[in-house]
């Protein structure tokens, strides 16, 4: 079969509808990407290597792709994954040949439609991966990414992206980015993102370690608690100073009730001394966030806030495999009650930006758009993980608009590991919004005029403003 | 840009099955409105006086309107919202221009609907609101609120409004509804609604003057629970005399588990003497919520219960500005459980209209409509606040009628504190439930006559019946 | 009016994507019934003798019917349930013309719609039941009933059931199995289903006699819980050894957390004893469930859990007429952290297949879904129970195929005890699928001939390979 995506893709049947999506999408198709929240290392683009292999650059390093392909049988051994430390010494094609096998296993979902567009749009492949193709994709697919044209800034520079926002610990020093920025044949906009996670919670494996090591990166003694938010705040200044508008956050909930600091150096003293309670070393994470959102109304960054994730679920493949290997699972959403903390004391805050995420699209309309409908600071975060399909873009405007409109929505991000995802993603989330928005001109309750205004909004003013991204 | 609100607005793009929304809108659009539950002061229509300005009646009561427009930074100041008692000085024209500046905020809301159709087919304007046409517009709502035609009992009968039911405490004396029963030139139908919220809750900010209030206008001492008790059957009784067919009772959950009589006076005296616990108070709720359930069993008042807002969220905006500004938030809805004892004990009471309103969608097809599809006295109630758009009626009908049909569903009820929402709210409903039936004809699941049968229904006898309407 | 299904029912009014609905329709219209989780009494077609009347085929055994009538103010006395164990002497064509006095209430209904199905095609009904054509229809569906053409086997054939599991106590004799097994005239394959359901917690109404029934069955003492688990684990092997794939469990509550032998046994003999609390009966029953699981893995039996349905939830309607009249309700589910036990120890294992089904539509996206896109054992049930509606279907697919696609999903069941609802049921889904399936290709998400094997699968080699169903 050709593999050949539709330019009518995603656009809705009724063929006037489709004629209203078409013009919208035609305003926002060739808008430069801003991608205010990845997973791209910055140092790929410093380094500027060929990517190692087909399989390393479309399976291995998403879990996406091999989480569904472990649950139709595929285990995570003959996906390449090291066991135990011990590196794979399954072959890139042999890998490459397990995907192709089960396509037929991904077909209604986003990563099937994302990877024909890669496969078709980037790369030239024309026929659909299956057993009996597998062999000869795989081939052009190596041949492409030993030129030139598919090293990481060109294809950078492909995409059209405007911005991209990377994913970094406080420790970092950040140096990719300041080598991106210095070097004049580099064009493109690298930001890093503040995210430290794996400070909160006291006892935690590795938490003694990761404060050692904040501590040498600000130069602040992180034994205390008083040290340890002096250093965090250093290191936001330092992020700030390098480019940085955003701090992410992953936490199992959005609790956020602070402790006086008498509690909160207490709580560090026993995570260092390896006695704490979990539900002292969970008010103490809550407390972080509080203080997170605290600091963002001193120093502007905006607040990214991702709750709700269930972590390396299974215990066994976690231990065998590591994180990322597609176990970490979705848990019931909360945001009003939790939140309460940060939105009493700093909801009207005019340096808040609180960009809130979930996994449970049931909070879309019942609290993050009613949110994101009241107080200034809060903004409903694009449909993430789970739900970053054209079918829960769809659900996702349809549960948010109503009570909060589209400038109170945080404009599209991507959350990509897999590089070549990053303009199909985009793509997806421009045509969804093309068709939902051409529901809306069709049923007579937006006037195409407008749409259009709002379709080159989302991609460019809205995630902006949001953002805080100067352009 | 021309506002000019299309006749086929919220029917579906597809030509065919637009066609068939149409012919069964043609059906319903003309109807009188049946308004079993809204928030207008009966007053308005004894006084019968010009609204003050455009402001204050676009913008300053409707709280969906200022809730979006401080989401979006304007502060409730530059509303026009007394701050701290102390009226405010902004001049209702520069409120007017706030709301025209943001117009594009409210693009895609219901909110925008509604304010297209008011001021299209109301008011004549043929202007889309905007910095450049915010004074034109003004002056020309202004001039026509100065006339005779633009006085509420005109409006009122130019909406072709057949019943309009307030919301009233059990201690007001009804006198504005007996003025207008008896006044021979005012033909509607204006009938109270006993809504008894504020004596539920012992050691609640003001449950003792409550009680007073409550003693003097039924002559009945309210210093115990079964003088309270004897108090609301007395109110009730009277506000049945003066047209009532309903109650309406807004709290926290749906709880309610009875008391013994012993418990609930010792709740009750605590309560006065301001040594309630909380636990209690909420015990002590839930049991009037029970005995509310059991008096409309004796006196066949319907039961309206709208669980689940969490009133008053940002403690600073509530301090400043009083209720209703916009940041009174949907929690998580659940029936089935709290409502058990209600159910075990009267759900089958022939007596009983018991009608279900949540701010929580997910509870429409797991609780709402199963119990509304056993429960010969429970009703699913109309999409409500946060959910009362295009989208969410849809929504609501696509979840309850597979368990619940069309017959036990409430019909569309407006809750609106804005006079001149309530034909674009009911036309609202009766388009969207034209395009829902319009969706089944077209797939064959019912046929056309039927359909229209049941649009005709539901504007007529389906709320008449649930709400007990003599017409 | 006129009773006539229209061949197009239930595909999407676009009429491109309607052609498309109808080519991939047309592949699976005729395709063999695999019905792999169903209530109908094999004993049903060992006597093979003609249906009472149309009342008891169409009304009195199925609680969906009774259960909406009930809720539109029929009594349960007026539809022929026996009265505390009284039979009822309501002539069955009186109870007929209940239903046919509220057709109207059933509008929208799935349950509409397949009786529609039923009358017009199985029964050659050409007019619409109501008042006025009730006794005709009677008397025409009575003469029918008396036919050979209308017996139970004669049916079964027409029907085209390839395979139908019946749901059967693990003490059953499964003679009526054996019966159709070993008779030459007929050729169905009629496989039992174990469901332990009333075996699985200490203290419950007739616990102790079910064990005794069990020990007599197996004959394997039960009155210790080591003898409980051998006895099970026996009759797990005589149901295999007569041709079941699956077992089956209805439970509260999806928990699943294992006890060590000697807390079993403890909480085993105060089960018998009459002094288990309720905490202790739970933590057994989800005992159980671990070990259910536990045996699948030993013995390979398909492991169907359905949770959440509070059964019997008015209490009074259960005293007088029993379980199944209409009120089993569902409440929320929850399955990614209750059965944590259960896919951290057999999560991965080859033997195990796990399908999970919900009353609760929001799980679909948020926990299930995922487990099934990751644990390869960790199927998505195809809706059930209140979700089996054509909208129903429509929003599971939407919900589950992004995150687990068509291949991890269970494939239809009909879960039905209403005899002739079978075809119509699987007509539905099949058509529903054709419908989101047509919606994939139009938008270009799917090309036509892959939809059209996805189409075929999902009614033969999907719930084959599910259920482990040998063809």
């Amino acid at each position: 079969m050709n593999l050949s995506p539709s330019p009518d893709r995603l656009f809705p049947a009724d063929p006037g509808t489709r004629q209203i999506a078409r013009r919208l999408y035609d305003q926002v198709k060739g808008a430069p990407i801003l991608s205010p929240h990845g997973h791209v290392d910055a140092r790929l683009l410093t380094a500027n290597e060929p990517f190692p292999n087909p399989a390393a650059l479309f399976i291995t390093s998403d879990h996406y792709v091999t989480r569904l392909l472990h649950a139709n049988g595929v285990s995570l051994d003959d996906l390449g994954l090291a066991r135990f430390g011990v590196p794979s010494s399954v072959s890139p094609r042999s890998i490459w040949s397990k995907l192709c096998d089960n396509w037929s296993a991904f077909a209604g979902t986003p990563v099937r439609y994302w990877l024909e567009s890669e496969l078709s749009e980037i790369f030239g492949v024309t026929e659909t991966p299956g057993p009996a193709t597998a062999n000869a994709i795989y081939d052009l697919l190596e041949a492409k990414l030993a030129t030139d044209e598919f090293r990481p800034r060109a294809l950078f520079e492909r995409f059209n992206i405007r911005v991209l926002a990377t994913t970094d610990d406080p420790a970092d020093d950040l140096a990719a980015h300041r080598a991106l920025r210095a070097d004049p044949t580099f064009a493109g906009d690298v930001i890093p993102t503040f995210r430290a996670d794996r400070y909160l919670t006291p006892g935690a494996q590795g938490w003694g370690a990761s404060l050692d090591a904040l501590a040498a990166a600000s130069d602040i003694d992180c034994s205390t608690y008083a040290g340890l938010l002096a250093a965090l705040r250093a290191r936001r200044r330092f992020f700030l100073d390098n480019g940085a508008t955003s701090t992410d956050t992953g936490v199992a909930d959005a609790g956020s009730e602070p402790l006086s600091d008498s509690d909160a150096e207490r709580i560090h003293s026993a995570g260092l001394a390896g006695t704490v309670s979990t539900a002292d070393a969970i008010a103490y994470r809550r407390n972080l966030v509080y203080r997170s959102a605290e600091m963002s109304t001193e120093d502007g960054l905006v607040m990214q806030l991702h709750p709700g994730v269930l972590r390396n679920s299974h215990a066994a493949t976690y231990a065998a495999y590591g994180p990322d290997t597609g176990n970490d699972l979705p848990s019931v959403g909360s945001f009003t009650r939790p939140l309460s903390p940060i939105l009493e004391h700093f909801g009207t805050h005019p340096n808040l930006h609180l960009v809130l995420f979930t996994v449970d699209e049931t909070v879309f309309s019942r609290e993050i758009a009613p949110l994101a409908g009241f107080y200034p600071s809060v903004y409903a975060g694009a449909p993430w993980w789970f739900l970053d399909s054209p079918a829960g873009i769809s659900r996702y405007r349809a549960a948010v608009t109503d009570s909060a409109g589209f400038a109170k929505t945080s404009g599209f991000i991507d959350d990509t590991r897999a590089f070549c995802s990053i303009p199909a993603r985009h793509d997806t989330s421009r045509r969804s919004d093309a068709a939902f928005l051409s529901g809306l001109v069709a049923t007579h309750q937006l006037d195409e005029d407008e749409a259009a205004t709002i379709a080159v909004d989302l991609v460019s003013t809205i995630p902006a403003n949001t953002f805080k991204l100067s352009l």
